[in-house]
Parts: structure tokens; sequence; C-alpha cells
């Protein structure tokens, strides 16, 4: 195919927020994976052998129409900020019919409060401006998104704002927390500190029976069988957090 | 170097088991990664491109004087017998001065208690001959051990036999277990079911603050972290398991 395509990238930090984020682009928003010779027009990240050598890791894209989403996780935070600025800088090795024109970093929040502001930092020598949330860069859009922005409002539960939060925040919907919470109460007296949503997830893994060794696995079984199964809930979520106006502007 | 080697090699079920052996081997019976030209020696599992196709995974070959471990994990205890045989019908292609001489497989007891004769029925066609405890084919002996044997007596758990039981056995040893012991038991009452080992494992990730991505990576540095501070808690692990015996012929 040789037609003009609405190329997009999606800058994550690690393989777990890929396990979250391509069922989401798969099964909400209808995208499915690409053909392998449009995996080969992507000319970052081919690295396969020593990934860690690089901070773009294997990409994966997703296509609908003639749009594709190009995701790459990056092997950490302090890492986007190298690779957001590399993309930023080899836009022109990319073919012309297959350039991305918006390229969206979701980071967790942490103590970060205003990603739009770390976003201008790590794109100061660029000289961006500014329009609708975004930073724009030789006529490309970045859009930061910070992962994290939910409320769960349980005694037992430290709001971390970082991804897990988000599936914590699933789990109470979907009543795992309140099937688990004197389970969760008890763990928190006995590790004398309140749970991390990262801890909340390994209560998860029990109360699904779950087996597998990476808990990036559970994340996305747990969020494949909720958009099946209760998609309400997947669409309370993605409207509270923010992830909706993100994604459709990923998708757009 | 080319001077004569004695080479035992060990299949394993997974990167689990991976996590667990190597540090027993590096920290307790003193072996070291083996240099990369040892490692070019290994003909076999060079498929590093896709793993997925082969049944034997990226070896990893530890060594101490002129004595070589290589390990594989083959991907799942399905995929054993067919690594076995696969091994004992080319071990005339690794070079002479590197040629296994010995090939322990560790495996889950699970159901199967007598993995001597689990062994003796995946061999059945090479008509073994048994010698204490091992089957040998073409002077080459092969050593089955079950992992799992180890009992625990917690009212809470399951003695499901595999790796995660000698973990929990540890975390009792180690006395988390006790801490944790009402969160345990609260966290039966809510699966409404005995909790596996691997249930365990959730908990102690809990109990150790552990953050990161893969289960095998809590078990890695659980052990690694006991062996320095409590090793006499990994001797009698290893002694009640049978794993010594196991090791000992492995590493002798």
């Amino acid at each position: 195919m040789k037609g003009q395509w609405d190329v997009k990238l999606l800058l994550l930090e690690g393989p777990t927020d890929i396990s979250f984020f391509a069922p989401l682009l798969k099964k909400v928003y209808g995208f499915r994976e690409a053909p392998k010779d449009l995996h080969d027009k992507i000319p970052l990240g081919k690295n396969f052998e020593n990934p860690q050598s690089s901070p773009l890791s294997r990409p994966i894209c997703l296509v609908k129409d003639n749009q594709a989403v190009v995701m790459f996780h990056v092997g950490g935070k302090d890492r986007l900020s190298k690779a957001l600025k590399l993309v930023i800088s080899s836009l022109h090795i990319w073919e012309e019919h297959f350039r991305p024109n918006l390229i969206g970093v979701a980071r967790d929040i942490d103590t970060e409060h205003d990603v739009v502001n770390w976003a201008r930092n790590v794109l100061s020598s660029f000289n961006p401006v500014e329009r609708d949330g975004a930073l724009v860069v030789n006529d490309v859009e970045v859009v930061p998104f910070g992962i994290g922005s939910v409320e769960i409002n349980n005694p037992n539960v430290y709001e971390k704002k970082e991804l897990e939060l988000l599936l914590t925040a699933l789990a109470e919907k979907e009543s795992t927390l309140s099937q688990f919470e004197r389970s969760l109460n008890q763990l928190k007296e006995d590790a004398q500190r309140r749970l991390k949503p990262k801890d909340v997830m390994h209560v998860l893994a029990i109360a699904k029976d779950y087996d597998g060794d990476s808990m990036s696995g559970l994340y996305r079984k747990f969020v494949e069988k909720l958009i099946n199964e209760k998609p309400e809930l997947i669409e309370g979520l993605l409207r509270e957090s923010g992830l909706k106006e993100f994604l459709d502007r990923i998708t757009g």
C-alpha cells in the first residue's frame, strides 16, 4: 500500500504500559495488528538483538483504515525524555507517506503534577509552540499525558499516581476490591504501611487465580476481560482518568 | 582454552527456574558466568530471534575451573520431554572436548510422584540403563529431579509440589509467613480456597515491597539475599528438598 498514512506515535514507559494500551486500542477503538510490511516501514527500534542499547525497543504497530498507531516502550521513565528527543530529531528518516504527525507521550504522574510542563522542559531546545495542551515542534504535535489521575478513596491504599492506580480503580469498580477488603486491611496491618497500587495488583493476581510470571500479563487479561464483559466500567475509567480524551486524540 | 571440559547440562521448565538455580550455582557452588567464547561452543538454542520455535531457548553457561554447567529453559513442562530427546540425539554436534557427560532434568513434581519413571518413559526409545537413580544413554547420565518435595504444614496453603513451594518454605523459615499469617488466613477466606504456593509469592512480593514486573525477578532477589544473609536457611532447604544431592551431582 503506497497511499498516505495518518501515523501517530505513542511513547510509553515500559512493557506494562503496552499491556494496558494495546487492548484498549484494539478492543475499544477497533485497531488491529499491522501486517508485517507496515512494521518494516518503521525506521526505529529495529535493534531486537539488544534492546537495552536503544531507548526505543521493538515497536508495535496497530492499524485501522489509513490510520496507524506505533507504540514504543522505552524501558523506563528516565529514558522517556531521551526517546522523545530522539524521535523528534529523526522524523526525516520516516518515508514521507508514513511519517508521524503526532507523538503521544504517556508517563506515570508520580509526583510530576504538570506533565505538559515536564514535556516543555524536555523539548525546550526545539522551541515548541503550545496549542490545545500540545507542544508543536516542526509541524508535529507532541501530546503529553499523565497516567494515574483517578481517585479510589480506599483507606488501605496509598493513591500513588501510576498505571496500577487505574487498574486498582477498575478492580474496585468491578467489586474485587470490596470482596478482598478485609484482606487488604490485614495486609496493610502486617506490612505496617498503606498498600501501593502495585501491592493491590498482587491481591488481584490471587483473586483472579493468575499463574503467569509477569504482572503485565495479568493487566492485559484483566483489561481484555472487562472490555468484553463490562465495557461500561472501562468507559467510566477512560472518562475519569482523562484517558478518553488522550486516546481520542491519538486515534482521531 | 582447548583443554578438556567437564560439561553438564541442566534442562529446566521456564525462566522462573533459571532465576532460582542460577543464584544457587553462583553463590553456593561458586560458579560464575562463562566468557563469551565458551557460550559460542554451545551448539543449541542459538535461535534468539524466535525462541518460541525451538524447545531450547537461549542457554546460560556457568563455569568453575574446568567445569561448565549449561542451563536451558525449554518454555514449559510439556516441552521438557521433547527437549531431552533432542539433546540426547544431538550430542555428536558438540565439540569433543566440550561435550556433556551428564544431563540434569529438573521439573515440578505436580502430580508426577516418580520423576525417574517419567524420564524412563521419555527415554524408552533409547533403551536407557538405570544406575544410582540416573538413566544412562550412550555413556551419558540423565539425572531427573522433581522440584517441590518439601513440607510446610501451613493450614492456609495447599502444598502444590512446584518451585514456588520451595520458596514458600524459605519464606516460612525466614519468618515472613508468620508475620503475614493473618493476611494469608484472610486471603484464603476471601478467595474461598486454600492458597497455592504461587499465591503466597504474591504476598511475599508485598512483604518485600517488590516493584518489578516479573515474579521470577522476585524469586532471584529473595534467594540471593538469603544466601548472603541467612545461608543456613538455604542449606536447610537444599537438604530437605533433595536439591543438595541433585546439585552436588550436577556440579560434582
